[in-house]
């Protein structure tokens, strides 16, 4: 039951799709997504705006704004980012926190993307400490054929707050892992970059890293700020996803990936914070849906590693 | 005159390469670039750890970090990085800051780079307030047949203390400029990556920036990082050199590294901060040599900026 002065509270069944930075490159994906969205039970809207293109941007600074906010203020449910690309930097200074704050943990509003979209997450979290959803976009994930059946499961899941738990296959848990934190993180740019701005959490928690397109190198510097930072060092844990799309060059002879992960193991030794591989989530067709902000425990059990969540709305 | 416990005050006209982070490539620019110092009046050394591969580096970690504490320990006068590449960052917590302070500022040693050693000349300004020099490197700028002329000009006269002023075209300048502070910055990538660490620079200064092989929209990424984190408005003056060596695609739709410097100048309006293209600096055969951490007032005169120095030592 309404009364006139209190918004609706946000119904999980409606699914508006926005554009927070690039512009949507093919729009039959948007539109395919639209069909595979609808196929799952959702009732599925487009923000107006979504298809605009300014330059690179999904319309100017202040266009993006206003789609934010309106779907903030709009009944539905889950606001899914339909790519992500680069723009949220532009006007993390722009938003109306409070007003999000609200949408979310009042009107239990689910926010969900990834890649750029992290820099939303991360300031939502440091500024109100609202949850959001570190999870799949229309165009990269319901824009094909046949979406990947994990992804789909894990998203549905999560979004009517029935993902309890998640695991994974991992080489490297040390034996009798149990680390509990708040889980954050996402794209580790965007991560890096909000160091030092008041857009950063300040959290000893897990932390879960993806990149794309960043050469060995890249990453290790990325890392390397954050262990510079003393951020690295206070996590419970962190979990590391797919690292893809980079090459390799003779000059690297030999360093790949591994060897940045083996930095970092190094340089967290003294700190003891144990850095797992192998999380399904990052530009990859497989992710997992992952409660970003939220409590978070992450066991051991043979070779998988779990991670239990604890549910702060529904 | 020495006594037995003092060591030697450095000889400018003695110049040591060394290799602080990537391993050389082309072995005979290294050879090229020996014969152009030496032609130059410098009695040249090089480093026997220099042509070190470990990886993509030069030489371990603790092999990097002892060939630049030897270098401090040296007698050279002049202490100019062979190359960039990467591999500063990793080892910026095992510097002997006190040692490297006192070849410096004591001694009189000159320390001279660009690209990878910015993160080499923020952790000195920080942790000691040493000055160093932003200029050529061995292989990039003296490889070739015939190194350009402003750029051996500036280094020998900066080398030699005799560079008082650098003047170059600059097409936005606001009328009447006149701004000082400490000079400050390099390699915008790794300016960015020391953002929220121990190795960053407090200071209201003039900010200098360059970068290579990034797309328009990760310089603008990166500034904005330095603009939420409130280092860009405080700021006298940023100086912008050169962004090369990056490819716009079609879907930029007109977006592109005037649209990122824009972005920054909309930025930076309210706290008045100028934004100057054109400095000769960066990933580019014609390079100034810049002292790092030292006073400098920039002032306008016609079409044209001049950078006036302050000198420090010499």
């Amino acid at each position: 039951m309404r009364t006139g002065t209190t918004p609706a509270a946000a119904d999980r069944e409606r699914l508006r799709l926005w554009s927070p930075a690039g512009a949507i490159q093919e729009p039959e994906r948007l539109e395919q997504a639209v069909l595979h969205l609808r196929a799952l039970g959702f009732s599925v809207e487009v923000d107006t705006r979504a298809l605009r293109r300014v330059e690179r941007f999904a319309g100017t600074d202040t266009q993006r704004l206003q789609a934010l906010h309106a779907a903030a203020r709009s009944r539905a449910g889950v606001l899914m980012a339909t790519r992500g690309g680069y723009g949220l930097s532009r006007i993390l200074h722009r938003i109306d926190y409070p007003l999000l704050h609200d949408a979310i943990v009042r009107r239990g509003q689910a926010w969900i993307g990834h890649s750029d979209f992290t820099a939303l997450q991360l300031a939502l979290l440091a500024r109100t400490g609202a949850p959001t959803l570190a999870g799949p976009m229309a165009c990269a994930d319901f824009g094909d054929a046949c979406p990947d059946e994990i992804t789909v499961d894990s998203f549905v899941d999560a979004v009517h707050g029935r993902q309890e738990a998640v695991g994974f296959a991992c080489v490297d848990a040390p034996r009798g892992l149990d680390r509990e934190g708040v889980l954050w993180g996402g794209n580790l740019s965007m991560v890096a970059s909000l160091v030092g701005t008041p857009f950063m959490p300040q959290l000893d928690g897990v932390l879960f890293l993806e990149d794309v397109g960043e050469h060995p190198y890249r990453v290790e510097r990325l890392l390397t700020q954050l262990v510079h930072a003393g951020i690295a060092q206070r996590q419970k844990a962190i979990l590391l996803g797919g690292f893809t799309g980079y090459h390799l060059h003779r000059h690297d002879a030999g360093y790949d990936l591994a060897s940045a992960i083996t930095w970092l193991r190094d340089a967290l030794r003294a700190a003891r914070v144990p850095v797992l591989t192998g999380l399904p989530f990052g530009h990859q067709r497989t992710k997992l849906t992952l409660p970003h902000g939220v409590p978070c425990r992450v066991v051991r059990d043979g070779a998988e590693v779990f991670m239990l969540f604890e549910h702060t709305h529904d």
